[in-house]
Order: C-alpha cells, then structure tokens, then sequence
C-alpha cells in the first residue's frame, strides 16, 4: 500500500500576512485517481507552561477573532521570519512580552494542530525558575491580553465551564497533571 | 480592560470545500485602533480515542498533503452538513469507516485545535468495549489508510520520533496516561 499524494497542480489563492492558503490537484497512491486538497501553510509558533514558584499556571485571557470569544491560554506566539532556528528564543520573548516573567526553558513538545488540513507547528516549553522583568518588552499593539496565575483546579474549572477550550492549553494541562500530579 | 473586537467590514477570500477563508477589519477596544483578522471557517471535527479489549490504542497511518508526510492519529473525520447536534454518531461513523470497529462512545473534551487564526472544534470521544463489525462502512473514496494497535508505550515511541506530532493524538495519549496510567 503507498500513501504519498503527488502534486499535479498548485494554486495560490490567499496570500496573507498569518498564512497562505493554496488549493493542490494531487494523484493519490494505488491507482484511485485524483482528488483536491484545501491547505493552510503558516510559519508555525512557540507556547510556554510557565510554572510560578507557587506552582501556579500563568494564563493569559484574550478575545480570539476566529470564535467571537474570549479565551484562557497559556502564553504563545507566532514564530516571526527567520526564526524557525530559534524556536526556544521566540518563546522566552512571547512569555516576556505577554507576562513579563523570564525563566528557565525546556522543550516538551512539538505538534501540529490541525494536520488535516494546516502545517502549523506549535513547540511547546516547559518555563519554571520564573522571576519578574523590570522593563519587559512590550505587547504587540493590537494585543489586548489580561495575565492570571491560576492553580491547576483552577484551570480546569475553566475546561468545565468552556471558556478553556485551546488545544495547545488542553496539551499543557495534561503535562502539568501527569508531572506535577494535579487532581484528575 | 475590554477585550470585544468589533467587525467594521468582512471579506470572503476563498469560499472551499474544507474551509472558508474571510479577512475582517475590526475596531480594538480600550480606543487602541483598527486592524485586521485573517480567519478561517471550519465545520468541525470529531475524533476517538478507540481502546481495545488488549488496553491497545487504535491508531490511522495516512498522508497528510499540509505536511507532505505519513501522520500517525487517532481516528477522526470532519463533521458533515447539519452534523453538528450529533457528533457521538458523527464519531460512531468515523471509527466504523476508518477501522471497522464499533463500541461504547463516552464524551471527554472538545477544544480548538487554532484558534488563534480558525474556529474548528474537534470533540474528541473515549470508545471502548470495541468489536469488529462484519460489513463496515466504506471509507471515503479519496482516503488511503492502514489501522494499527498500538501500546500506549509503542504510540509514546512514534512521538519519540517525531512520527507522531498531532495535537488531538497527542491530548488523547495524555488522557490515556492520565486515566489507565501508561508509563511516563
């Protein structure tokens, strides 16, 4: 049985500043003739499980466009051009630019978040050993972002509730309850 | 602090079979000034984390164009048109197409998978006292795949691997680890 789908055909049919979206005629493997596929091509982002020494879960609350709703999150950003080299730099600036706390990075992760049709990447860290920064850098300018620190039971009585329901956040959830034993 | 984003205008710029693609402009709150949204419009997904009688882990190899690679995933499939009230039997048909198996589906999470940029939410189910049916629902004509049975340990390796790197796989295997305790 073979599983690659070879490209015939690439249009281009929006080209945006977060992502590009294109439309490939493609031959699918064993003879089953040819289907479309609808995919999203973005340059992948960072997200950080920041731990306070309290062992508490820094959230950030924000609107997101796409559900007309706020959402609790943990901190994460868009990796900007050029920076797919330095995944761990790009996370150590989105926590500081969205709670202003540095810290000690580790990787935990990396994972695509709807691969059925999107090729974004997100690398999650682990952030503990966190300490205030004097002058962070700024937010981005058309961020509006309010930071909570939060217990683990806390947070999933956000999940309980709906207003927590990020798959990146879900992820960091589970990795703090499976390392760091929060109530199931 | 307010968080509401307000649309002033809405373009559609790509209208597909999978997704919808509109460009918003929108007014920021706390008098912060315009900007704008790129957004994609998703159906919705279900997917299940189908354990067998072996405590084994029911998994679909596939090609994923977006990522130009063979993924390794639990079963899951986009919602149909007016799907959205049933998706316990939207998942029921996912898993009975894509792996011939039937059993007790149990609701677990439902999160978005990008929500920093798209609405899709996958609702992800718990299948368990699986059997095999006889006469199984075709799968989809344009879909190639081979179901495998997997340890908890044996998925853990694919994503040592960087085999396996999809997010609602990666929620379902946490939920695994969490509740019928594999190995960290």
């Amino acid at each position: 049985m073979k599983f690659e789908e070879k490209t015939l055909k690439r249009q281009t049919v929006f080209d945006g500043h977060i992502f590009k979206v294109v439309v490939d005629d493609v031959e699918l493997p064993n003879n089953l003739g040819q289907s479309k596929r609808e995919l999203i091509f973005h340059r992948g982002a960072v997200a950080v499980l920041a731990i306070t020494p309290e062992c508490k879960i820094v959230l950030v609350k924000q609107y997101r466009k796409a559900i007309e709703s706020v959402s609790y999150e943990i901190p994460a950003g868009k990796l900007e051009i050029g920076e797919e080299g330095s995944k761990l730099k790009a996370a150590a600036r989105e926590l500081e630019e969205e709670t202003a706390y540095t810290g000690t990075l580790t990787f935990l992760y990396e994972f695509y978040t709807a691969i059925g049709f999107c090729n974004e990447k997100i690398t999650l860290f682990l952030a503990t050993d966190l300490t205030q920064v004097a002058n962070p850098k700024p937010q981005d300018d058309d961020e509006v972002i309010e930071v909570l620190e939060l217990t683990y039971q806390e947070c999933m009585d956000l999940v309980a509730q709906g207003k927590l329901a990020d798959a990146k956040t879900l992820i960091a959830l589970q990795y703090y309850a499976l390392h760091f034993g929060g109530e199931q």
